[in-house]
């Protein structure tokens, strides 16, 4: 039985790493003592190690250990024999590019779906979806294909943003670059803003937070969606 | 002789299509007639057809004819042949997959390096540096490539924004985005804002606009160069 946590961000504004999910993830990882930790994305190109560092300090807090995937010799075995997995944020493009190079992607697809608790943020939260093409990252490494794990029938956009109306800035808005995405894609795309997240339990996928989000779907208006609104026929 | 116009955006705020960079396009293109664009980047999935009709209103203020590259049975021919040629903004990602699906890159910087007058904006700017890797756009195709033109020897990064000190949004800035670039990638990347240009002639780069814009080179500090700079040693 499925059982994800997919959030928008691992950080809200004046809120600490992690922080505002740490009750949720208590409850999450209860049966794990420790967590596989996939630190591939590399924010701002932070190293692995200190990536993973700052993740044990804040999942020390509801007492849990983690370990860096990147500290085995078989992280595929890893993955296997992982209680509980997160994968943190960072650039999309390098995260998806590792997890081909590493050759993990199918095992963690498979493991995910045989019911092992499952976080990701930000970029560990667009690879649930059924392709990375909805990232808001630069390409900055070519990976050999934005196919991603298909953890729920639809695309993910984190760190969702209405546009501004009083920006003079020319550029697409968000909600463009998703109209855009549907001219060449058919599934359809959540738009989460910070602070929201996707539970996933079994069947079941779950708006939580506060926020409403936004749903795209080809050529359909845009719908905001409410805090505990079923999401499982969204396809 | 190189000669070439890359600029940032095609429009600026309060402004209509084209119309700040009329006056030095009429210069740049004094010796065409008819100029070639290509409206593979297609804004808001925008047809071919109707894209080109925008940009044909356009040029028409400066007496120039347009066609687009779609017109033509082969669009080999089509740009071998062409007197000037243009390629609009939209999506990079799309832009680019239709280039390498024509089998169009190859031809397109043979004719540039050789001399036909070349005007990009945003999208089309996008392609005139080394690699695609420094767009803003969001990935909705998967093109075979991130490889681009070459036309100058740094990388581009159009619509260039700076930081907003005020926003409580915890997605990265763009100079954020530019600094994980350089974790991957060696070479110097040039944000040009709205309203900037560089104006390639021969073996000369020049910034122009009223603007600065900021060059980002490898485990260096950034810097903001100005207006008419030479950034031929860029590399």
């Amino acid at each position: 039985m499925k059982n994800i946590i997919i959030a928008s961000t691992s950080t809200l504004h004046n809120g600490s790493y992690l922080d505002y999910l740490l009750p949720e993830l208590k409850q999450h990882f209860s049966k794990a003592t420790t967590v596989l930790f996939i630190p591939y994305a590399r924010p701002s190109g932070i190293s692995h190690d200190s990536y993973t560092e700052k993740v044990k300090e804040a999942f020390a807090k509801i007492n849990k250990s983690i370990i860096g995937i990147h500290e085995f010799q078989n992280p595929i075995e890893a993955i296997e024999n992982a209680q509980g997995i997160f994968t943190g944020g960072g650039n999309t493009f390098v995260l998806v590019n590792e997890l081909y190079r590493n050759n993990v992607l199918d095992v963690l697809e498979k493991v995910i779906k045989s019911g092992t608790p499952y976080l990701g943020t930000s970029a560990g939260s667009n690879i649930c979806g059924l392709t990375m093409n909805t990232t808001n990252d630069m390409p900055i490494v070519y990976p050999p294909s934005f196919r991603t794990l298909g953890l729920v029938p639809f695309n993910i956009n984190p760190h969702y943003l209405d546009p501004d109306t009083n920006s003079t800035h020319m550029g697409e808005t968000r909600e463009t670059r998703i109209n855009e995405f549907h001219f060449f894609n058919p599934q359809p795309v959540i738009g989460l803003r910070e602070g929201s997240w996707l539970k996933v339990a079994g069947d079941s996928i779950q708006l939580k937070g506060s926020l409403t989000a936004r749903v795209f779907r080809k050529n359909q208006i845009p719908e905001e969606v409410l805090p505990e609104t079923e999401l499982k026929d969204l396809k």
